[in-house]
């Protein structure tokens, strides 16, 4: 994916051109800012991935519904209650963030995104609601990007935010990136917002081809403590402000803007595996040698989310045995006597058992903020990489002391 | 289950006539012993389930193959090393430790099973097991069974072993378990051994029948930590000393067994659970409305694997919304808008949504040592329970700490 130049660079939802973004406080978050309002110039053509989840919140329903069309052009997103489990009323309250924040715009509804993420099991206190879109509306500018990914957040510790730049036609193009997640993370999706704004001129299937992709090789390739929320969302618009030829069919331009949009994805999701509940340390899981891909990715997963091997990672101690359980109990194919392991770029197992490794260097190299762990399953040449992070107490403390 | 008469105690493998049994040290572990030796007077029937994990111990292979028979005498255990990812010198001594224990026995070496738990990857220590072999059946004893439960402990703070005493043809009949496992706990198996003797005179294929029903709504109804170690295995030994008529088809002795037999099995399931690495509470998951048994074992498993429902009944937090985003995930059908939930005897949501209750009542109901949570998915009649327990503090430092 880097055979492309890029520019990568810590920039926001309103580094391409022609989008606008707020982020202001409404008193739904003890503190902290807690609704975001994101605003294209012109109508943007949008995709969207969501939550697996068989109790979806209702924005997402609502979400869902609305990509169908193909475009829209703004989002309003409040962070502190998850309008999830609220029935008829919530369902009515989602609709109305909708056609208020349109009002406001001088929009349609139908062309605004709705998000919401936090408790579960609450009314949306609407009075607050409708006082901080006033604000939000009031505060939208072209370098808002930074407050829209502060409002976005809920037990996160750091704003998430990047965007990557490339030319099409001659013209600068930017993919602008903003997501949220910390804890209640697995894959498909994780308890996350993940929000992608671009300048880059592109049909409504491609966008969408494109997006899953993307969405596939890092969000979804990600988990924090094996849960799958009732909220998760993958937003996509793009507006076509970079003003190069449309991308409609594949080919280079497509191609690039694909392999742009992974790579901020992969930036946005290593992310958010680095502030996961708890985390001292950002780990890759690394299989290797797997009969499929279907078969690496199930291996990566359940090492991945071992809470065994999370343990021991925190615990720098380079215990393959529980990585090689992990591997044999998520069905993937192995062979008992050809696997190896690495921790920390040190191989400490090979041809199915221990080998001799220093020790002490290994659990030196594993003192690191990052980790990564690599295992052969020795059956094929199939390989997947998953993003984690260890456990530690302090994921124990934030979940059993963050009450309803 | 309890339609029967049952005496339950806590009583041993040696409960039953004509088993002796006997615990030793050799050294594989620190302090304890480590060296556990069963002997039935006369061939027994014997069934065993066995881990699914596609990196099994040697011992798994072994036994496997060994059960085909339909019979065996003896069973020598070790705690301490797991004899898995050996290669071939591990699995030449698994067969030296059968071999060795029927020498000293004076019988068939086929009529030996072998369990090794511990760490992976480590050569067993011959010469320490064939010193611990001869102490252990020295030591053979028909009161033997404390010892023995004491032998296989790894992590478990407690020794486990259970009996259960009943009646067929006027002839007092007993079952015995002795079971370890603490962590690495999750269905099919948990990391866990189960070890059952009988007096009861049984065909072998009926025995096998009971015994997987047993182990099916036991053992593999219960989780720690989502993992499925490479080790796990139950077996039971049935030797007929009772002296009644052989149970050669289904009816009332069959049954009367069976129920004994599920009886004790779920007792030593809740052991494992209620000693589950770090635990505070002993927690049952009960599904109820689901559309198909399946959906309701899936939904009450996913409940009692997630972290963030593990830890909120350790924070004494009645979080209703972790109980539904879990069973949401899971895959099960469920009515958004007609599931309940139910902490510790307290409704907390109802038709899809929060309601009113006394939430300090229901901290107070939670602080107790055992937590029910139930859950009904709105979509059908069927129920299942799963035994699991709270994620705390100390399952963080028992597995950070826990070095190889």
């Amino acid at each position: 994916m880097d055979d492309f130049d890029f520019i990568p660079s810590r920039g926001t939802v309103t580094s391409p051109k022609g989008f606008k973004a707020s982020g202001v406080y409404c008193g739904l978050k003890r503190k902290n800012k807690d609704i975001c309002l994101m605003l294209s110039d012109v109508s943007a053509a949008v995709a969207g991935l969501f939550t697996t989840n068989l109790v979806p919140a209702h924005c997402v329903v609502y979400n869902k519904e609305r990509v169908k069309s193909g475009s829209a052009r703004a989002l309003i997103v409040n962070a502190g209650n998850a309008n999830c489990c609220t029935g008829e009323r919530g369902w009515r309250d989602t609709l109305d963030m909708a056609e208020r924040t349109a009002t406001l715009l001088g929009i349609q509804a139908s062309e605004v995104l709705v998000l919401s993420t936090g408790v579960i099991g609450e009314y949306l206190p609407m009075e607050k609601i409708y006082t901080g879109i006033r604000k939000a509306v009031d505060a939208l500018s072209y370098d808002g990007g930074v407050q829209a990914a502060r409002a976005i957040m809920t037990t996160d510790t750091v704003p998430k935010h990047f965007s990557v730049e490339f030319v099409i036609d001659d013209k600068k193009c930017t993919i602008g990136v903003m997501a949220k997640g910390s804890g209640m993370i697995h894959p498909n999706l994780a308890t996350m917002f993940a929000i992608f704004t671009t300048d880059v001129d592109i049909d409504a299937k491609l966008l969408d081809e494109a997006f899953r992709t993307a969405v596939n090789d890092s969000f979804n390739m990600m988990t924090i403590d094996g849960e799958t929320s009732t909220n998760d969302t993958a937003l996509i618009f793009s507006n076509g402000a970079a003003g190069h030829d449309k991308i409609v069919t594949k080919g280079e331009d497509y191609d690039k803007f694909a392999a742009a949009l992974m790579n901020v994805a992969k930036k946005a999701a290593k992310a958010i595996a680095e502030d996961g509940e708890g985390a001292t340390k950002f780990v890759v899981v690394t299989v290797s040698g797997a009969v499929s891909k279907e078969d690496a990715v199930k291996a990566a997963k359940a090492i991945a989310r071992s809470l065994l091997v999370k343990t021991a990672i925190f615990g720098k101690d380079p215990n393959w045995g529980r990585v090689v359980q992990s591997a044999g109990a998520s069905g993937a194919r192995i062979n008992p006597d050809e696997f190896s392991v690495e921790f920390a770029g040190v191989k400490v197992a090979e041809h199915g058992g221990a080998i001799p490794f220093n020790r002490e260097k290994t659990v030196r190299m594993m003192d690191g903020k990052d980790v990564h762990l690599k295992i052969d399953l020795g059956v094929g040449c199939e390989t997947a990489s998953v993003f984690t992070c260890d456990l530690t107490y302090d994921y124990v403390t934030i979940n059993a002391e963050y009450h309803t």
